[in-house]
């Protein structure tokens, strides 16, 4: 594995270990669709589907109708090796999430109702929002960790509508939104303005940092950002510009599939150095993303089992909660024009919204 | 508050923040138990028994039959400052942890018939077991994330019997149990020779390195240090010293009653830093423990609340998994006699061995 894993890692330019490959072949004992393999193998976008082309080339797979399959020969790798697929253990009352929005379900409805009309995502702004279920139970989090319930609540990019859902709980005391995309902007305020919620949005963009107003006025922010360490930088740095000082919180997204475990750790030791917060919770696929129209357009087409629509909704991401231990925060308000906080150029990752010409 | 802060940082030694007050003040709204309210504020220890004896001494709080009330004067300044308790919404299917023990039914039967006459926790060396629901639900987790089946596993002190577990789930080929305590070792010889178990088991103290052949040997490390920065630093990177390269797992405890989030924070960069291993998870209270039977006997005796035996097990820990990222991590292979691995010196924490004199 180690001779093949150096092989891929020379050819592609992306560095493979062999973890990695076991880790697919893994996945490959129990999953045919190149997006379930993905979401099982918890590796990179890129990563997967290189390594699936190259067990295709050797004979290891076949590919039929964009499904993939081990063949003999691969079967008797997989057991030589000794690889064996994970043992699915996740609890269904919860979707895995560890907490429960049964006591919600009549936010759940009202926030259904609310949002039926939303925009849908478009490519220019990496959107792609949330299951109605992942919006409330990000509620239900925020709660369970007293993070919501007389606070102020600073929500930046809102594809996801969380700050309707916040205000239909009736629990903030204010909630603001920052947002680029006007439609949302527009959809959140005449939703706020009709059900009489203490919800502004703004139209905003982060590579700006926060107006004088807003900075040191909240006590938890949300974001789901994009994923370059420097987009990371930028959306948690400027949510954290907005807390009002230790005890206060942030949540975000973290994907496998847009993110090598590479660049989670960096972000972390960038997190709990630079920025001198701690991370209290990390949950494994909290996030579940509805499938978005543009995701074919958006991918390598050089690839036919990668051309094939996902029959479930397999990107995901973990939830990451993260805490001001003192005063002492890294603040990120500097102005960063000309940032490219939606054009993801790291070559490791999964890119939604450039396809790559390979 | 951060004038009642600031005198009680002042008087204590400890850092308190108004964050921290207001987390026990909420706590108190739900809660009368001091082991319940610590449960809740997921503060230490210590700072939440300094807290009540300094509400308690202001007439915000009384104690009645070692139990906690809010006084008027002490709801009065709850409202006044806007603090809501948490709204609990845990999963109860899964007691939190998204890893569900339902398809585990039958390991955690059998586990429990093997463990009956298991040794009970002595104060020398910090012991406490988990309930045997969750040592099977370290099972389901690391079988859920592939780090268990067909792998090999070592066990760095194990008071919960979590190698008897892994063995009698069938799933890794081989476990290794490093434990300084004779009796858990003679115990877990003998049930692993009864019912036939890949299990060995050694008598070990962690200041000394890994011995040579127990090096780069497993795919998986578990273990519930003691929790100094000391401690953690040693049995972690123990741990590590025995992973035989990149995408391999480590499993452990880290307690909010016994270490704040300021020396959270600074493992946490210790771990994705000098150590170059990526957090994938840290699971909200999936640990329960049992109350062990010299609690009274270790904890401060100068505040009457403290000294009453709690109605649940309120002693909870998060679940890290850690990962390795490439082959180039922190191995702790120096000789560390003379470390007080199992006394807390820390001031602000919690400590199970001895009793404060203060
Ligand atoms: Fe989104
Ligand atoms: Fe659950």
């Amino acid at each position: 594995m180690e001779a093949y894993a150096a092989e891929l890692t020379k050819r592609t330019g992306i560095p493979i270990t062999s973890a990695d490959l076991k880790k697919v072949l893994g996945a490959l004992a129990c999953a045919k669709e190149f997006w379930h393999i993905t979401h099982l193998s918890g590796r990179p976008f890129n990563v997967v589907a290189e390594s699936l082309k190259f067990f295709a080339e050797r004979g290891w797979v076949k590919v039929e109708n964009q499904h993939l399959e081990l063949t003999p020969a691969g079967r008797k790798l997989v057991d030589e090796q000794g690889i064996k697929p994970p043992i699915e253990s996740g609890c269904k009352a919860c979707n895995r999430r560890g907490i429960s929005i049964e006591r919600w379900q009549d936010l759940l409805n009202r926030f259904k109702e609310v949002v039926a009309e939303r925009p849908l995502p478009i490519i220019d702004y990496d959107q792609g929002f949330v299951t109605e279920e992942t919006t409330v139970a990000r509620i239900a989090l925020m709660a369970d960790r007293g993070d919501i319930q007389g606070k102020d609540l600073l929500v930046l990019g809102d594809d996801d509508l969380v700050s309707l859902a916040a205000g239909l709980s009736g629990l903030p005391r204010r909630v603001v939104v920052l947002e680029v995309d006007e439609r949302l902007v527009n959809f959140i305020r005449q939703v706020a303005e009709k059900e009489n919620l203490p919800v502004e949005a703004h139209i905003f963009d982060l590579v700006h940092p926060l107006p004088a107003e807003l900075r040191r006025q909240f006590d938890t922010f949300l974001t789901d950002p994009p994923e370059t360490l420097e987009a990371l930088a930028i959306f948690i740095g400027r949510g954290l510009s907005g807390l009002k000082g230790a005890g206060c919180a942030g949540y975000f997204g973290l994907t496998r599939a847009e993110s090598s475990l590479t660049k989670w750790r960096a972000f972390q030791a960038q997190l709990t150095g630079q920025f001198n917060v701690v991370i209290t919770d990390i949950i494994h696929d909290f996030n579940e993303y509805v499938n978005w129209d543009y995701l074919l357009e958006s991918v390598r087409n050089d690839l036919s089992f990668v051309q094939t629509w996902p029959r479930y909704n397999w990107y995901r991401s973990a939830m990451f909660r993260i805490e001001t231990v003192d005063d002492n925060f890294f603040r990120h308000e500097e102005e960063m024009k000309g940032a490219p906080l939606y054009e993801d150029q790291e070559a490791l990752i999964f890119t939604r919204r450039f396809r790559k010409e390979q």
